[in-house]
């Protein structure tokens, strides 16, 4: 079964964004928090920042700010570049952040984490749980820690994701994957990006799972787990999925 | 059986070409049509245009004018950009244009289609017809349309290639991959580049038979796909291929 | 059984690399041999050099010139910039080159080969031989070159890693992947490259051998390929791992 998730909390239509131009399914925005003050905004002129992402920084009525999104920050503490980047598109109001433990305590702390090895994880998943939290608050948005033992809070709740087996880890790009499978979730029902993000990274866990009765190591993992995650029935997730309150 | 295909049209060595230094195999160059007046020439100095494209375009003794070469308009209604390097590319005379049905219709009528969704199309391949025929008869090329029912026209004759599966069109860049092989078809038999490309849709589609008996998702199509490509023999394509005139 | 590999000289530290700042396993340089000479050394304001590449060739400490690395030298042979791209490297003393026989003798000519084609291979391993040994004279690289058999050379030395089925060169990127292999296998043991590369070279070719007994073409031997490196034991690799003194 399905344990119960928290009721969502209510999302009031943020009237600051009703009149944006939409060019997807309307975000409900929850209530404005705290900006993340501590890195102050990125400079406008810095040559380091890609200047299409600097133009639409600057622009007033900016789409991304009303679309459910989710950012992936990729080996963000790797390169100063990166970090800028990422620090610049949460000014952008991500729906959902989703990233491995490194990534997460690298964003988090807005730090280079000087052992970072690349895109791959050198943390626990639940060793980020406190910065996943302060994250969230600090961006109102929903952070998705993907691991062992996945993650996904709001800064006040959090659920683990439970599904999944550890030789996922050793194909690559599964984090990027999993990211897209919560962006095609969050899309069909925006208001609930925690919900979303939470089945998302079950059910591509169980599909793991599924695929790994048939593996005989990651390359044949793989295909078995895109094809059982096209073959998925209600009845097989309502029963397997596994998500708890931590 | 393979039904008969109606006899090749005789296409003469047009004596415009003899003079031109040769990198591929020579293209027997049909009669020339009435060029894309329409849309009249790129502008020369458009900076959105790619420097390597401009640079070839001013050449005269253009190889890719001698060659048989295939255009694949990806997406072409989903951009200014993408319009613009098609339609230049088009001034090159492609032996053969591959696309679905989406990207046909817009580069037939030359416009970008507003609710394009990317590479993908949002139209039943047969509502290309006439946009096929037309831009067959403008440009000089072979036009072929994959979708449900592939087909292949050089203006006056139309042929359906029967071959292939629903779920082929669940797999990323099979479209490219058949955009290939009828690259490699035509490289062969350049002068019959209709017979060339109609070949090629029918043999893919039947290879996509062929691996979807053993398949258990797309994922598995997809491998199991690319093995019967490899595998393939005289009797299997002779005793299944279906090409039939539309 | 594993043939016993020639013992391998020793690699006295070079007390000109003492100072050096590293950013990975230390480097046992052996002695160093003739430079370049006959091609000189690259014009340093060459406009079609990357600048990153410049800059790191004016670099004095170069961290390159200090850790284990491989250069795998794509058709180096089928352009003027990857022929000067490939010899900058050169510059910078790569611990392993590693190629087809096209560009081992493209390479070790610095020249054209005019028939090339593309990233493939038109030689057969063995021809390359002579320019395989000369090029690691002139480099002090261990120059590994694959194809129907596997050979690694220090430039006086010279071993066939036998293991490996021909449905491998039908796989994309097989050669890339080898290469990752042989810069993975040197990063354990940077002072032996030889017997390391020579083992990379084998074992994936085993690897090859196993997924060949499960596959039926092409797409499933590179994934039963994949799945027999992540499952080899130390007791398949001894007993069936070939190298032999050519």
């Amino acid at each position: 079964m399905v344990p119960p998730l928290p009721s969502p909390r209510p999302h009031p239509l943020n009237p600051m964004h009703h009149q944006l131009r939409l060019h997807g399914p309307r975000r409900q925005l929850p209530p404005r928090r705290r900006r993340i003050s501590r890195h102050g905004p990125l400079p406008r002129r810095d040559p380091r920042l890609h200047s299409s992402l600097r133009r639409r920084l600057r622009q007033h009525r900016n789409p991304l700010r009303s679309m459910a999104w989710v950012l992936d920050p990729v080996a963000v503490s790797a390169s100063e570049f990166r970090m800028r980047a990422c620090l610049g598109l949460l000014e952008l109001r991500p729906t959902v952040i989703r990233g491995n433990a490194s990534e997460i305590l690298g964003l988090a702390g807005a730090q280079r984490i000087q052992s970072s090895k690349g895109a791959d994880s050198s943390h626990e998943s639940l060793d980020a749980m406190d910065a996943a939290k302060s994250l969230a608050l600090k961006t109102g948005a929903i952070v998705a820690v993907s691991g062992a033992v996945d993650f996904i809070t709001d800064g006040s709740r959090a659920v683990g994701a439970h599904n999944g087996v550890p030789m996922m880890q050793k194909i690559t790009a599964t984090g990027c994957t999993v990211t897209a499978l919560i962006a095609a979730f969050v899309a069909v029902v925006p208001s609930n990006a925690f919900e979303a993000a939470a089945c998302a990274l079950s059910i591509f866990g169980l599909a793991g799972e599924l695929g790994m009765d048939m593996a005989r190591g990651p390359a044949s993992l793989r295909m078995h787990m895109i094809d059982s995650l096209y073959s998925l029935n209600e009845e097989t997730v309502i029963s397997r999925v596994r998500i708890a309150s931590l």
